[in-house]
């Protein structure tokens, strides 16, 4: 619970309204929810706002809500992200520092205010950054490093020779360094290649519950400063991305491929591998990208093609088709 | 091992033929074993039935099955899905009521008969209802809600805040309650919106394994009663399921995205942000649901249509290019 | 560190050029480090070799690089794989040989030199061959048996009747022996059907990180000697897979279906239920095999045809429409 004019202070927002007013939460515009702290981005929410049970919203100074306590900000979706911190509440708090159950190899360095949970195992020659956190049950095996202020959640699994940079976050069940998918066939057997190499995460990625980043064959498959993984994606090995990409759920992305900096895949996305593609590039839900891309742009389809060709392809394909529906 | 008329009078099934017959298990009829118990829920299968090795079977009375001992049910897959329950055998067994390796906090709630596993976690404030059992490793995070007779196997997570009813089964791996995958883009950085809100999933609920079903990003995550999700599913945050529906493995529905009761979804598919779908509604394997639907029915393709519309289509795509196959 | 003639002692390969070399580990050839052995397969990238920076090249006799030192095999890239095999790691080295933290059933056998991990569980009944090794956090249920030689990742389930063959080898998080998904509608609910078989994997099986393998309904789930599957693969209930296949990520097969000997999903595949697969069958990434195959070869689509048949469809479905662009 907390009054608007405390946000208002503590970000330096800007208050319209009453002071005192109390909220217990946030909540989105369709949530309707009285009590809590919601906000308007668009001039075209305002309506919506205005009629709503919500009694405070952050919004920017050119729109005010009629009727409601406002929080003024440039950019108010990034506003409430900050004041949404506030309303985060501890987790699994019966974690002591180090609890007495974790498994601790002595050789294992850890930085002052490190929590690990219970039932964590830390291997031989980690290190730990300071102010991480190990969620319980969680594994983190030998030679990794791991840098500050990052948080792993239960029963992840990070195997050895994984670097973590600071600020990363690691869902639950999530695993850092599995083995590639690597065999040769001899003899009409598939044969192992040994998976030698590792997984780099840099500053401030997140890596989605359950998904898989497979370590690099002889060298790394890394993952890019300020990207941010989804669920259940497969990342396979030697795949390198760049800074600030967005991958959504269950998208997989096959060995070797690289992508560059601010590109978004849309969920169930498949990557072929030993593929270059450039940075800026959107690839929309579902499709399969089977060839490199040079060229920044929106992307789609099975296989993929610029979107605009893809959408032209999809209304030939279904031609007529459609149409006899409109006669219906 | 049980006698059949040990099954019929538990069962309160009609029994013809020999009473004494003994069963050491359940079967398909293409299994084919001896000394098993099957069942034929189709004419067309009264054959096989009869030709098979198998001794006994669950049909309906008007469908007996010449020279094997039968049990008469009106609906007998129904039938032998009871029977199974017979042939569970315990699992675990090793597990104490509450395991001394257990970590649970002081202030946590068990009711009378719950078994929790070795290296169980329980958190803060949480309450677990009466014969819930809790399996080997899994984590159950600060403020969490489990109802009565729920079976989480192990290692699976759930996350603060979760409510569980009753009857709730998670299988291994699962996550629930992970954080939504929710940035808004700032002097171009991905800045994180904390994920406050929870995941409820209603009474008779199964979430399969690996699956994961993140919190809600203000306010809920929901999956309406007696609904079963399969293995590696993504429910993205703020996903509202209704009754009774049946999602199949690895398919993904994007945040916000509601669905009506007895929606069914075959494997693989993938359902976009913030649309509706009515309930009544079959969408085939792998399909791409690109926007609401308001008609009950079944739908395919990618994108999606109505089936036999994607029918038409398909064939039409691969018109003349099949026929040459036809000719070779 | 090795020595290079230390290498080709040992694995009885010929050495031409200075046999006194050290190399720290391996590379590719495009990783092009100093100081690391890679290895040429073929003709077309002997030039690229012999600029690189790579002291030493595992190629074949006919195909030396000049300037560098090689090491000879008929077949590089198997060799190398054997060579890796040197450069592994030691893995948890805390891990005990019994961890004090394991919680064992009295009734489990454990075979010599098998190795345990902190906080792993094993049930009753169950049976581990002679150098198996389970790492930290994995649970293996009761009546399983795990032959020798096995490796299990860490939070890996294994769940209860299970078989594992001899050097199966389970990635971190896979769930082996789930319930299928199986239900029954009965006056509008679906009732579970108990789901009491078991899974089987034969030996030199390798399970994908949070891979999901369900046990068989009443009888089994099997998959064939030397098949290697990769992350996050749902191989549903009663599938059967035969030997030396390779099933590539997200690929899922839907309950009951049957795949030959040597066939590959290449990623993202889906399979219906109840269908037979020959052996000797490719598909590539992201098709949909709606039917069963009996004649080997390539096949590719939604929904798949011979591979040759969906490439005509789908430069038909962007005929034109590819052409616009060429004009651009």
């Amino acid at each position: 619970m907390y009054r608007l004019d405390e946000i208002a202070e503590r970000f330096g927002f800007e208050l319209q309204g009453d002071p005192a007013l109390v909220v217990a939460g946030l909540c989105g515009l369709s949530d309707d929810l009285p009590g809590h702290l919601s906000f308007v981005g668009a001039p075209k929410h305002a309506a919506a706002a205005q009629r709503s049970n919500i009694p405070a919203f952050v919004t920017r100074a050119e729109l005010p809500i009629e009727g409601k306590v406002c929080l003024f900000h440039p950019h108010p979706e990034y506003a409430i992200a900050l004041v949404g911190q506030l309303f985060e509440r501890s987790k699994l708090t019966q974690v002591a520092r180090i609890h007495a159950s974790a498994d601790i190899h002595p050789s294992a360095e850890l930085a002052p205010d490190v929590v690990i949970g219970a039932n964590v195992v830390i291997g031989q020659d980690t290190r730990i950054g300071p102010r991480t956190r190990i969620m319980p049950g969680s594994v983190v095996m030998d030679r990794v490093q791991i840098g500050a202020d990052c948080l792993v959640y239960p029963n992840a699994v990070v195997r050895e020779d994984s670097v973590l940079g600071d600020r990363v976050l690691v869902q639950p069940g999530a695993i850092i360094g599995g083995d590639g998918y690597g065999f040769v066939q001899y003899e009409g057997r598939h044969v192992k290649i040994p998976q030698l190499g590792r997984v780099v995460l840099e500053d401030d990625v997140e890596i989605g519950a359950n998904t898989t980043v497979d370590r690099g064959r002889f060298t790394e498959t890394r993952i890019g400063r300020g990207t941010k993984i989804d669920n259940l994606v497969m990342l396979a090995h030697n795949v390198r991305l760049g800074e600030n990409c967005l991958i959504c759920a269950q998208s997989g992305i096959s060995g070797s491929t690289r992508l560059g900096d601010r590109v978004t895949f849309a969920g169930q996305v498949g990557v072929a591998g030993h593929i270059d593609i450039c940075s800026d590039v959107t690839v929309l839900g579902k499709s399969s990208v089977t060839k490199g891309v040079r060229t920044p742009g929106v992307y789609a389809g099975i296989p993929f093609r610029p979107v605009e060709r893809w959408r032209k392809a999809v209304a030939r394909f279904y031609r007529d088709i459609d149409h006899e529906r409109d006669k219906d």
